[in-house]
């Protein structure tokens, strides 16, 4: 089976994943209306492609934060990677550096830091973080992800509870015995894991938070779930350095907008203080130019990376950043720009439908 | 199997009601537009949530006239419930009452007004009314309501006439010979109930009857089947004390609007004089969020009420109430709201589809 | 089976018709996409009704140039009904009147005018007129169809050819030997009918022969085919007493817009100087009741009478308009409407979808 | 089987020609939704047909770049003309001249311009051409296309590099060994066809080299793959006389809009200093009719002439234009429109939908 775009991961990783397992990685919160508008949305946005520049060069190199990735497309923080292949997060950290770009290691991995690390030494890499009722397992996080060498703190502020994903619920969802949440065992017993592991989460964290976790790290924060300008405003104001407009893939609330749509908003509001990222939906290069068009720096994708890890570890997850990349630098041709500098808001206009 | 949401006990019911039963609890007008619309157009509003809000202390608690209820949804008036578990309405009051809320006891109940009362002593409960041609049975029934301590009066006035559905006629619904129209017996010979039975009401109620109720009794009348500014308007001007925005389950007039669609119309025309409710499309707690930020003060449910008595009787209600009741405190989190007053239109905004 | 809507009807005419009768009946245009707007285009119509008002007698007569019907729907023409039932055109005239009101003889009638005059005297009767090659037997027509007490003359505009209809070409649709377009006769050589018949229709006809017809008859002059502004306007300038806003049911130019659609246009451009009336797409009572609050004074119906006729001739489309009458008096009732003149624009709302 | 309308020829190409022929002509890029929507964006478009004027006379005849044609609705350029009938371009370009319409020829024909030239002498034919890295092979087809008596250059714009189509990936798409480009043999090694055999055109032409091929030839030169006013402008300013607004049939770029959506821009922006035509989605008459009445002087289809050639060769092929005629003269007339001069803009309304 040839495997040309990523749909074909998808049904590859749907067709050979435990169906608990592909349950959990594909849910979407209630009826899984935010997590198709995700993908629906891009279908409402169209190209205004310009002819005849000289497309011979292709550059489609970027920052973030500073730091250069070959594209502008990184790893989201997913849970559980070695559901999805046995050596887990090792592979996905592997796959991140040879791709050179970003992978955003999840606090709950079934690998430690310190495992991720060693598997990809000087790769890009950042820590996405929960805030747990007990502050100390989330201090000694961050101290533990800047001491190896993260170099960004992604803090995840759109899950006080976990959303309702039915079939996690119908499957009585949780890790096989032989995983662990490594970088959390320790600090608490989490041995039986359920939903309600996110019960150790802490639903009473505000924006003042932040200001906490600016105490304990030199790392530049990025806050990941804002989808509305307000949030984007105080989130600015309370110093971050980078936000992803997220909703979780469709997880958390059900009935949010798209995050495409949703850019659009958080872009404006922000007036490029600070970088705004984008997670969800992305399935195609072109999506990844339509994002860029409206203002993101830099997207992250989730459950496709899965579906890599899902078809041969390390190298299925490069397979897969390589379409996407190969995809990325063809619609950026065919829309007439050589370079990201070249993308903007004038490549796209919304659809009547 | 796992009763995970409210569809599950839909599909329950379909599979275990007899085909006539659970048709004429399904049935819409017509082309049943409208009743599906009422799901559908949920799905065109979003919400904007909001993040990084202190929701480890949620309140979902509120008042309807006055009295509390434990959040805010209640039991819409639906007939015949002895169709969906043996105990019939007393089943209903029982679980409203387990679960602290408000039951509205229709006027089309297999059993008597006296018996519900019996069967929860102290539960809030309002008495759905139709008007007689014969007058005074319709007194007697309020003054009944009354006297067995029911707290509102909830006229119906969208069935001057029956509403044509379909499936009733063609499956030639009746009420089974061992089931009653109790709190009508004696008043008139009701024994050969057919589609028709419907023909004892008065088409010539006017706005005027409202003062003829009024003089009947003390209690609050609330109006049910607004769908407009101007007939609410005129609902305020007789004084009543609340509006159900409400289609009757798009069982009456096929091609009215979705009632959430209609409710910011009747809102913005009541301007708080009086409290507005909605009934029909609701299907998660998500929905009731999208109905109070629109303007309702409570909603209320008619069939997953159905569904949850077909499962198993006032157990089965009761479970229905509390996967709504986590579901609209989850959804209320979620957007970044800890108790009721921080509801408000901000948090939705209505698709561009 | 119980017939309890039309949609009955078509079923049972799908199933019972030979297929190159229900193909030619059933026909559309190209793709059918008209066709199919004209019923697709009521769903987005949304009704405002007002409650509490007296609809107790309920009256839904009407009168059209002059002439009181039983209610606002008529029979629009078709040609070849004996295609449907044997006794073809005389059914539908004794079905007609028996309901009072009025029947759109088609020139492409199986049955002769003076057979339709016999088979239902003192009915209201229109006639249908195509404009030929030969004026002589269009001349021959209309004084014929004026003699026989026909009271309107209805020119069809939308026809100097036949649309593609690619059924009816594919199944080489033509009359079977054992019937003739009676009215014809003698005119000229019409055995061989194809779907090439209509090329002894004339297309150099313009308004100015509404001129010359007006010269042969003192019978009002109704145009139908009307679907813009500019036309509307034309057709009161040169004289006509009435406009059919019409599309053919769909079955000449297909992507023009669904009649209900149009009607507005046309009602705006008429300003009450001549009456307007709409066919294509009613297929339930609150379908006539949306014509009617955009300002149709009459609507004819054409598939739904030949379904009729198919299921029991005379009795069958009796049925089918007793089935309507009782659905539009019902949607009146529950509009708040008592009588048509409390029918107007303020009863609908375009929906945003 | 009779071929009424052209989605019959497409039933029978799809059965009948090889999977690989089939998929290659039917490909579009990525999700194939631009592909898709030149098709559909037709039905959001409403005709507003004009009654009572004179269409016995029908002229459906134009010109292009001065020269007549016998209706408005030309050949696309499209390769690879053997995969679909033994002789390939020979029969296309006998089936142009017989219907008395332009031919434009790909640069990947699989005869040669002479063949082309021979098998139709005197036909109306324009010259397809990609500029190639090594620029001495488009100078020289230029300038045999010019010799030959082509009268119109056709520069594709829109394919610096090919667009990513699922399905030839695949396949492995490749000419069979027996067919060849002959137009490009001997000027470099092209045996080994495969997608990439694209790599040899050169990604790196601007608008400057408009004036390049300019200084070749005295040859007319249109620019074909404009989809946007601003390169609209740039397109007259350098001199072209004609543009061809098109998405290379949803090939190139997937998401950029449907040409019928785009030509308005397009038109508006030449405001008639060059001619504009349209290629994609074109399936029936109404949408030439559609296309001229937005300002398009002619039309080109692609897909549907692979259809008539895989059907049977030239004979298909002028079925196929012989339909397209057929319907758009009726449309027309039935629209009230007796010549090309009569339709505007005000035969056109955008749906809401």
């Amino acid at each position: 089976m040839a495997m040309v775009c990523l749909s074909d991961f998808e049904a590859y990783a749907k067709k050979y994943l435990p169906k608990i397992a592909w349950d959990f990685f594909a849910a979407g919160a209630d009826d899984c209306s935010t997590r198709d508008e995700n993908i629906l949305a891009y279908k409402r946005i169209h190209f205004r492609p310009r002819l005849l520049r000289d497309v011979s060069m292709m550059d489609i190199g970027t920052k973030i934060l500073g730091t250069e990735i070959s594209f502008p497309v990184g790893i989201a923080p997913t849970g559980f990677h070695q559901l999805a292949w046995p050596d887990g997060e090792k592979s996905t950290a592997r796959a991140a550096k040879a791709m050179n770009t970003c992978y955003i290691a999840s606090t709950y991995s079934t690998c430690t830091l310190e495992e991720i690390s060693a598997a990809a030494p000087g790769g890009l890499r950042w820590f996405q973080l929960y805030i747990h009722r007990n502050r100390a397992v989330s201090q000694q996080l961050v101290q533990r992800a800047e001491a190896l060498g993260f170099q960004g703190l992604v803090l995840t502020a759109d899950l006080p509870y976990t959303g309702k994903r039915r079939d996690d619920v119908r499957n009585g969802f949780r890790l096989p015995p032989h995983m662990k949440l490594k970088n959390l065992e320790g600090a608490f017993e989490v041995c039986k894991m359920s939903p309600s592991f996110h019960s150790l989460l802490d639903p009473s964290v505000t924006w003042n938070d932040i200001y906490w976790l600016r105490s304990l790290t030199h790392l530049p924060i990025i806050i990941k779930g804002i989808l509305t300008k307000e949030d984007a405003e105080l989130a600015v104001r309370h110093g971050v350095q980078g936000i992803i407009v997220s909703n979780h893939g469709g997880r958390q609330l059900d009935g949010v907008p798209a995050t495409i749509d949703a850019l659009v908003e958080v872009v404006e509001a922000v007036q490029s203080r600070v970088e705004v990222y984008l997670d969800g939906g992305i399935r195609k290069g072109s999506d990844v130019l339509k994002a860029l068009a409206l203002g993101a720096k830099c997207v992250f994708i989730g459950r496709p990376a899965l579906w890599g890890l899902a078809y041969k570890g390390e190298e299925g997850l490069q397979e897969v950043l390589r379409i996407l990349q190969d995809e990325f630098r063809l619609s950026m041709a065919l829309a007439g720009c050589a370079s990201i500098s070249e993308i903007g808001q004038h490549l796209v206009q919304f659809s009547k439908l």
